[in-house]
């Protein structure tokens, strides 16, 4: 399927010893491609959130790591693997909350764990070539997401979503929007309206721009006008992202969610949670043990970070997610297939799937 | 009841020659009562929304006009009769869609058109009698709503409110905020969260500040946070205000009102509007003929008029209200007692009671 952005998210540069990353900081107004070679850079880019979006920060960890040791120059494996644990951490310490970060940061330090045996050369090309696969990985599950979820698409559909889990959020098609690239590939017709997504905007920055530059039809709407075009009719089907599912089905995903889910639910409306399997909790029961980031009132207070908008002293309230209960989900669409209640059943088959591939590919 | 405002929204100054507001634009970084005297400035005043909300509209225009009527100095009554009714058609196009408006410069009209054999001395006389009192009434309309509203709210509960339907937006208590405000003053210990009300941020700017100022407990939250705190188990009622109200209870406010009202009726908490009888509409039957204003794109793109936050070109869709469906409504509170489904009847006992009041002040 064929996505706007002419550039990827998250890379490595031709050369191989750069990090290149679109700097979402800037968007929609600048696009600002940065070349990140130090790892201070990398680590201060997933801090300030210049790469967002689980998958992606997933992906530039594994390449940030493999740069750092690039630029090992011992021969020695002891004084090898320290010098790489310490990079992990320092990477791993950027952002403690998103999951792919430590992830794909473990994954990487097993790579030179069972490579014991190597030089430090070859474990080096090991690494280098296990990044890749973390960034292939990544893009074959959205591109399953997307073909799962176009099922779910009929021909001149309005499509609603909420914050962004686009390419912007992955290494390519994203996963709430791989199926909306791929229905207008295929010349669907289909019309996306994106939420803005109140505090930081991610729907009018990020989702908009890039949905915008692929030719989709994307009408922008405030949070609380999704109740309106869902009574006018305009929307037959509502897909969003995830940061975790627990056994039951109870998403966590951007504040706001959950309201979309109710909403859904009140005018008779699908409501489809994309999820990447990694993102199935196997330990949780149910949503309420999902930890819930909670963040500074400031972003709520000042606009934009220019011009304050509420008075000093005012108490807020600012959680990051919110989980919508499995009641409110029509389907949870991973790559291995789409699973509907009971989940309790359909998400272990869906974990069963995933090893499946992961035996496939050892 | 207390509010915790120092100045009234609007009012005539002591010399009776100028008419003050508190500049809502600049709420609430700065407070700035101006002092405007001129026809020009007034009519400014309103369309830039210096002074928003229909009933504090309607007074602005009341004392408005009558200032206009003020310096005329000619004694022929239809030489003035002429003049007044310019200078209303005047004020009238500041803002063509609010209703309070139009209402409040027709009541000046006839307070004219029926002192055909007054002196023009007198005329202006019964011209600041008529402002005042329909500055009065406002007043009432808003302590009575406030005594209906109470009997709904329980000692420790907390309330969620929508855009802003407080003093800002009246003469005085608010529609929505008088309960609050009587609440407070009995030592209820209720606790109040405010929608922040994209795109123009009435909630964040001028509800969180007007309950602040007067001591209440209010928590801004986002929009699309809601669903959380309700979820949580923090919300037992939801008062919002309203611009028109059909005959079946469908009622017509800020953009976002349906979609609380939805969320409310999911977790069980019930929902109340608080309607001045003047805005039931005997005309309509339903909320689906009430004509719903679609404001600039722009306002939704760029933040608080400075950093603009999507990129050019993204199509937008920027409804200021919305219709609640009387479904979702657990009352409607007026000055007149507190109406229950099926509004058909309910609403006509509503309005017998608003004629009742005109007749005894007759």
């Amino acid at each position: 399927m064929k996505t706007g952005l002419t550039y990827d998210t998250v890379a490595l540069n031709e050369a191989g010893d750069a990090l290149l990353i679109i700097d979402q900081t800037k968007l929609p107004n600048e696009e600002v491609i940065l070349a990140l070679k130090t790892q201070k850079e990398i680590h201060d880019a997933i801090y300030l959130l210049q790469v967002r979006g689980a998958p992606a920060i997933g992906v530039a960890a594994a390449y940030g790591v493999y740069l750092a040791a690039r630029e090992m120059d011992t021969q020695d494996y002891d004084t090898f693997a320290k010098q790489f644990h310490d990079a992990a951490a320092y990477l791993n310490s950027a952002r403690p909350t998103a999951v792919n970060l430590s992830w794909a940061l473990r994954r990487m330090e097993d790579v030179v764990a069972e490579a014991k045996n190597c030089s430090v050369a070859k474990i080096k090309e090991l690494l280098k070539k296990e990044a890749e696969e973390i960034q292939e990985e990544d893009i074959n599950i959205c591109r399953m997401i997307g073909e799962y979820g176009l099922t779910l698409i009929k021909k001149g559909d309005g499509l609603l979503t909420h914050c962004n889990a686009g390419q912007l959020a992955t290494s390519r098609y994203g996963t709430a929007t791989a199926p909306m690239y791929l229905a207008h590939e295929k010349g669907y017709g289909i019309h996306v309206f994106a939420d803005e997504t109140r505090p930081l905007l991610q729907g009018a920055r990020l989702t908009a721009y890039e949905l915008n530059k692929a030719g989709i039809d994307v009408t922008l709407i405030c949070d609380n006008m999704a109740s309106m075009v869902m009574r006018q009719g305009k929307v037959q089907a509502v897909f969003v992202g995830c940061d975790r599912v627990a056994m039951n089905g109870d998403a966590a995903n951007k504040i706001g969610t959950s309201q979309v889910a109710i909403l859904a639910k009140h005018y008779g409306i699908p409501f489809y949670v994309c999820a990447p399997s990694s993102t199935i909790d196997e330990n949780l029961t149910d949503g309420s043990q999902i930890p819930i980031e909670e963040r500074p009132g400031e972003e709520i207070c000042s606009m934009w970070y220019e011009k304050r908008m509420t008075p000093e002293g005012v108490k807020t309230y600012n959680p990051a997610f919110d989980v919508t209960d499995h009641t409110l989900i029509s389907a949870i669409i991973t790559e291995n297939g789409i699973a509907r209640a009971p989940y309790e059943t359909s998400l272990r088959k869906m974990l069963e799937g995933k090893k499946g591939h992961k035996m496939q590919a050892e």
